[in-house]
């Protein structure tokens, strides 16, 4: 994803300077015009604005926190702009570390795949202080189709990623309990496809889910069980964190544990659905 | 409902026999060129075909087994086609009934409201006898726009529209869920609302709800709370029969009771979000 | 049931018509001097208070309304104690029909089993206007401990005696994640016997229940899956009739749809921990 | 906690070296004939068992891993029984640290407050490599009235100890349920405590807690909210790590959370009763 996004970037005549813990990665971008940096440090105090886009909340910690990290080294004013998915507490901590260090935190998580950075088609939540974002708002408009300005708190950038999750989650859940109820009672899967994407429910979310529903094939993943399950976690620990009960969330939770406890920890996170088959007995 | 649809028929050119309990209803019908019928035995003895659209399975039953009701009066090789949204345990009985009566139940429910009727939008789920539904395919045809077909068991398409309706349940629910979380952590809701419609949820069953959250307009009732909870319970019940657990749709009970308890029964259904919100301390 | 407390009633020295739509199954209590009737009208007629022990609201509404019914048959004044486990609707609509015949509803479910009606153990549960009450407690108190008064609404008894329903199946529900999540975590069942009943939770609902549980000894059905599903679900529909979520109760309900789905319905319902099991990939 | 278990180990003859972070909460102990240390350091370098109450899995990680932690200073062949209430995770990877350090970890943590301490009624829950059990076997038992070997994972005893707490969880949110249930069906409160007092509940668990829950009395807390919700999330961490989704728990997380978004994170968890009342308009 970071390469899609680094390699758009270049495109888009930025001048950019890129670091991977695993330096052979960096070869095509540097094809491409991107200057390759040797450490985080060199990365930092080469520009005022770093990108990061870090699996989880841990590497985000590490890329902050560890000696040679952004809050060591970005300089006085610079902007670390995190676009990975990530929790509220992990956000809000490092919102208050970068302030300690007189440098801005923005929140931009992204919506769409490495494809849809390639077509241009991604979409950015972001935010942070009115004048950061301000700064950075070129930047991720050369990523992709539209910015999202959610506001001053980078939480809430953070918060309606994890928000938007869930609402897939808990689509994918509604349909896997949807197809069971109708093949016990005597419909065939392909028939309802053609029912629930007709009309109401004409979006990408359910397309996409309720045909590989139907078609059981959650053996190609496009995102894990396992991701599936970090992400609703993440959303949780921002409920817990705001006094927010999310009941159909923890349904979803508990069906994506299911999973794995059956196995599935590898497919596609529609499996949800082959969990709830089995828990009425269909598989 | 039941006004419209008659309505298309006759314009149409069907020859349609109406009856209503009320029987001033019928008068605009009438004006139409719909014949008035004085019973539902006259109804029955008319035309091998007769279609009921009632408001729920206790009318349903009556119409059909009180003394001069369809089962009594619609002659051997009549065709029932109930129309209502009904439970499955309801059309399962019936059509054990009219089939000792050597008759037929077409179980046809439809997706879209009035406006849907008159605009040539409606979809209809078929399910029934093949012959029978062969039959009757024409008229429903002339109803709307698609005639799904739905299999040989008439609860199949009872099961496929209440699945249908808890899927926008769990919607409504999820989005209550999600407006109420990205609240909480510094988002608006009218932020929120551009980046859920955006993309992957790009549909009506979003676009529409998501609207009337974010206005918190659920005093303006399209489906009330009263209703949506009838329809939920009917979905659950039929889950029960056939032994499928629905924890996600049992959480929209539960938001729908909760509304009730605080005086929501007559808003929209979109005020399980507003419910939500009193969980988390929001309202 | 009836048999138990109609022998006890008897032994205690009042005079007793008895009653049951096999014949045969009065013998035993003719013998120890009970009367038998030939109908319910014998019944309703011989005495001025009738007790009803009934399998299901269905039993009640046939035994209270049909033609030689309760209702039709029971002089003014007369007092129908009903006191199986019934849904608070049917009580509720009971209670109207036998004000309106001059009649009054008792309602007066029993806690314990037939082994606690022979030992004198039994708890009674009495809802209805003071008067009838008065009435009838000497009765109650021949059959059981002890009468707890639920106040003058006979649906009060009718929702305590659910109410205590659901309290032992979150209990049975709780020890089943409770049992699976510490033996995937290496503790054995028997040593988790040990802690459970121990303390905080030596009664019979845990030690009775945890030691099922640890024998795996559903098999022998004290309380079938079947029958607490029956109870469960009339609790729920109280609490959709009072607008009270009550979503621990909805798990127990999955729970039981569950182990109904895997052919666990005539197993004892603490077959639900095997269920649970069978949803952590255990069993 | 961990001065009434010190008075106990002092009074039991055993020789023990106490240390706190504040050093005057010595004083009674060190007059007792406790021997007061200066450091962890000072602990771990006097006797071969080291006994750890900690408040979390921060402060255990903390005592553990500092500089001078256990793990730095334990002699090989030491043990440390963690006794506190800490996460399944915690464990694990204190587990392993220990071993690495060739030292042992014993999980032993406790059920009963400091009340049960002083009067010998605590029960302990003991977990790990069976020759380091048997060691400290002596020292459990003169702290309490009960050792509960849970076998050779150490694991294994937090896990318990989690899963007993969710037991009790369940059981009060049950008796929320069950009491708003009767209350909208119109028995007082006070009847039903005596009725789920009477038989099958008689455990300190029903009985305390319907007490608290009937008189209101959550203003006096004797376990909060805020520290019930720490350990729900525990066990449910530990059902996340171990693929074990336990619905019942996530309902009382649910209900921890709104009684928080309510104000009630300093009222007794009983208070989970109160947010139920709330959720149906009871309250």
């Amino acid at each position: 994803m970071g390469s899609a996004m680094a390699t758009r970037l270049v495109q888009a005549g930025h001048e950019v300077m890129v670091y991977n813990r695993t330096a052979a990665k960096l070869a095509p971008l540097v094809a491409l015009g991107a200057q390759p940096a040797q450490s985080i440090t060199a990365v930092a105090q080469h520009g005022a604005v770093v990108l990061s886009m870090l699996a989880d909340d841990a590497a985000l910690a590490a890329v902050a926190c560890q000696p040679d990290g952004l809050l060591a080294s970005l300089p006085r004013g610079g902007i670390h702009v995190a676009m990975g998915t990530h929790g509220v507490a992990a956000v809000e901590a490092l919102e208050q570390a970068h302030r300690a260090a007189g440098q801005e935190l923005v929140c931009a998580p992204v919506l769409g795949r490495p494809e849809a950075v390639t077509a241009g088609r991604l979409g950015v939540l972001a935010a942070g202080e009115a004048t950061a974002v301000a700064r950075v708002r070129p930047l991720l408009e050369s990523l992709g189709r539209r910015v999202f300005d959610l506001g001053a708190e980078p939480r809430a950038a953070a918060a309606t990623k994890l928000a938007n999750n869930i609402l897939l989650a808990c689509a994918i859940e509604a349909m896997g309990e949807a197809f069971s109820l109708v093949q016990k009672c005597g419909a065939t899967p392909a028939a309802f496809y053609d029912v629930l994407t007709d009309g109401l429910f004409a979006s990408p979310a359910y397309t996409i889910y309720a045909r590989i529903i139907t078609d059981q094939s959650w053996d190609k993943a496009g995102f894990t069980v396992a991701l599936a399950l970090k992400d609703v976690e993440l959303a949780l620990a921002a409920g817990g964190r705001a006094a927010v009960p999310l009941p159909s969330t923890d349904v979803c939770r508990q069906r994506l544990l299911g999973a794995i406890a059956h196995g599935d920890i590898r497919k596609d996170w529609a499996a949800m659905a082959l969990e709830q088959a089995r828990a009425c007995g269909l598989a």
